[in-house]
């Protein structure tokens, strides 16, 4: 077979590490020969010499050239340079394969009709928890499947941040600074930090495994803001770890997507994994449930999946883009936002005066929603005082109304922190 | 694209299951059409209704029907019917997709050739691990990696026993008998409880991984029938669990291949593993590690591990039998058996007399080997006291001639377990 002809847009991490498996002596060096690159600064250090290399000033020019087979999208970014080239190489007959999970959430539907168009494919396995095969095990493993539930840690710097603050109990300003200097967390990380980075790759697993098209926006986001020492303090205490958890559901043919901090069951495999590390649970009928670790990020990882993709290419392995053969049903709903049904786990700040926890259980009591457990440790602060319960499983909305009552009340200050639990 | 007209030869459990996948309303209907079933009893009751399917009571004879594009082969056992029939549909230029672990790993080689000559392929994702999509993951999801170690549990029904005993402190025998009672086991259990079948699924990873060819009699073999509730007890105590281990690892370009009982510390996934369930660690470069988890038997996850066969084959998906891309190097030596360095858990049965322990460490320090922990509860059968010590890390063929030194005294009864520790 003839190695494919590639051109690489993007040469930060990830686009060095692929480099190297390229013009290494490993696999990939068989299986492809690198046409051109571009990239943002020509003189940046990278790990290998790329001065044999054609350079293209303009990502597009190379996108569309004729010695290219595939366009290796690594730039980044929902729109700009990295979708306009990405569509000039779709128009030009090219196979692209990207790591954008922000561009295919935003214009996946889009993209994928104008490859399908073009008669090519577009690959992202690196888009979504980097070195680990996910889009490959749910589009082919579990093909045969029906998908019922998918539940992950999917974003390495939250996870990285909500072990440091369990292990600490440092608050998460300090933590995240820490992080940004060791590098483990970018200079802007508001995707990392506000669930947006996990809800993208989310998108991307419900498009393979329920609905054929990734639908960002109708993902529940919450990120990891507002999670406080005492909540990891008070969630080990419980026997629970706090993760920001990506998961979604069927659930009478209506699909629940959400990114929210949650507590989870030291059983769980989720409530072990530390550090930067990605894990993805998927339950499926008839196969049961499998489990996939890894590392989510990083330029090893993310460059063996980008590889695994032109390995994919070279073979002339031709699938679906989003809708796998596991989508039979096309009628699925989306479930409203805050419709889960669960225990949860609620954390108020107060005033310590007399009287709040008896307000709390009146009101939660008055609509039904039962107390499983309640924390108060003697309160260091006395105008601050993080009162922390468990309830019972109970509508979500149902309880959202309870608190929204308590907050009239002026012992109660700011709005309390909710998180569903796991098993 | 038109379905695949398949061929079922043998219908126990995962044959029963493939037919409900393939019958129901699932995505594998829309992918297969049933030309014909061949089994040993054509009335045994089964899960859904085959009296319109055309019967063969000669596989063969299906094997080789002309309205058939894939034969799976379910009938089990290395040589035999399930052979000769596997023969038989290559020659006539069918693509095979089989869960026959033992077949492949004796005849895997040649059945390679004979596919290739017959421009047709052999597909396994069945044969290990079950629903685990683990041999997607090593030859296309890491397919441009260099694989450095595999380590797993991949026998569901000897880590039962091993999780049963350490739950209940019951001996080997008793928990057998009771798995066997509950179908956990099969009546005749000796591939399971010797390492022999997760040998067979060693073999197959190692090809993929290493060295092109299934080499099943350069595994090291060791069953956990010797294990006793006093090792589980001991191993717990020094923060272990007991895991029948299949682990395979290149070290300066020679391989080492085996599967037998071993410690492994409580923070590694696999000690966690319980029950029927199976777990894979993969460590590669560039990705890192990468852990599988899943049921490694059942109907249903292996009948979803052969679906996804049939839907690669559906897509005309065309990959190397066992040389994946990952082999880049031919010129791989197996590694001499017992040739492992490491921490070694060793139990002595001796009679309770004076100067046993004196013999035992002024033997180990003879030959060089430290120790690290020693136990010792106080007897109650005289005549037949369990001493258990851990090593630091030395060669296993020291630790054994220092071992089999001390078998010349009277007191030694029988031969010492001695099991590897893992981190």
């Amino acid at each position: 077979m003839k190695p494919l002809k590639i051109g690489i847009l993007g040469l930060g991490t990830v686009g060095g590490g692929l480099l190297e498996m390229a013009l290494g002596n490993g696999p990939l060096s068989k299986m492809v020969e690198i046409t051109g690159v571009s990239a943002r600064n020509k003189n940046r250090p990278r790990p290998v010499d790329i001065s044999k290399i054609a350079w293209f000033d303009d990502p597009s020019e190379l996108a569309k050239h004729e010695n290219v087979d595939v366009i290796v999208e690594l730039m980044g970014g929902a729109d700009g340079p990295a979708y306009h080239a990405v569509i000039t190489a779709l128009k030009a007959k090219k196979n692209v394969v990207t790591a954008n999970k922000a561009m295919l959430s935003a214009h996946g539907v889009e993209l994928a009709k104008l490859a399908d168009e073009n008669g090519v494919q577009i690959r992202y396995e690196a888009a979504v928890a980097g070195g680990i095969p996910i889009v490959k095990a749910l589009r082919e493993g579990m093909a045969a499947n029906n998908i019922k539930n998918i539940m992950g840690v999917m974003n390495g710097t939250s996870n990285y941040i909500l072990t440091e603050m369990a292990k600490t109990g440092r608050p998460f300003g300090d933590v995240l600074k820490d992080a940004q200097a060791l590098g483990l967390a970018e200079a802007d990380p508001t995707l990392d930090i506000n669930g947006g980075d996990a809800g993208h790759k989310l998108a991307l697993l419900c498009a393979l495994a329920f609905n054929g098209e990734p639908k960002f926006e109708e993902i529940e986001l919450e990120g990891i803001e507002r999670v406080e020492p005492v909540d990891l303090e008070s969630a080990t205490f419980l026997g629970f770890a706090v993760k920001l958890i990506a998961s979604a559901g069927l659930n009478d043919n209506k699909l629940s997507q959400s990114v929210r901090p949650s507590l989870v069951a030291l059983a769980n495999p989720l409530a072990q994994l530390d550090g930067a590390l990605n894990a993805i649970l998927v339950e499926a009928e008839p196969v049961g449930t499998l489990t996939f670790i890894g590392s989510g990020a990083g330029a090893g990882p993310t460059a063996s999946a980008v590889a695994a993709d032109l390995v994919d290419l070279f073979y002339n392995d031709v699938r679906p883009l989003f809708a796998g053969p596991c989508i039979t049903n096309s009628n699925i709903e989306i479930a409203p936002k805050k419709s889960l049904n669960a225990k949860f786990y609620v954390r108020f700040n107060v005033a310590d005066k007399p009287g709040v926890i008896a307000k709390i259980s009146d009101t939660l009591a008055r609509h039904q929603v039962s107390i499983e457990s309640i924390l108060q440790k003697p309160p260091t602060k006395p105008d601050n005082v993080a009162i922390v319960l468990t309830t019972q499983k109970c509508d979500e909305l149902i309880l959202i109304d309870a608190i929204d009552e308590l907050s009239k009340y002026d012992e109660f200050i700011g709005k309390p922190l909710i998180m569903p639990i796991l098993n």
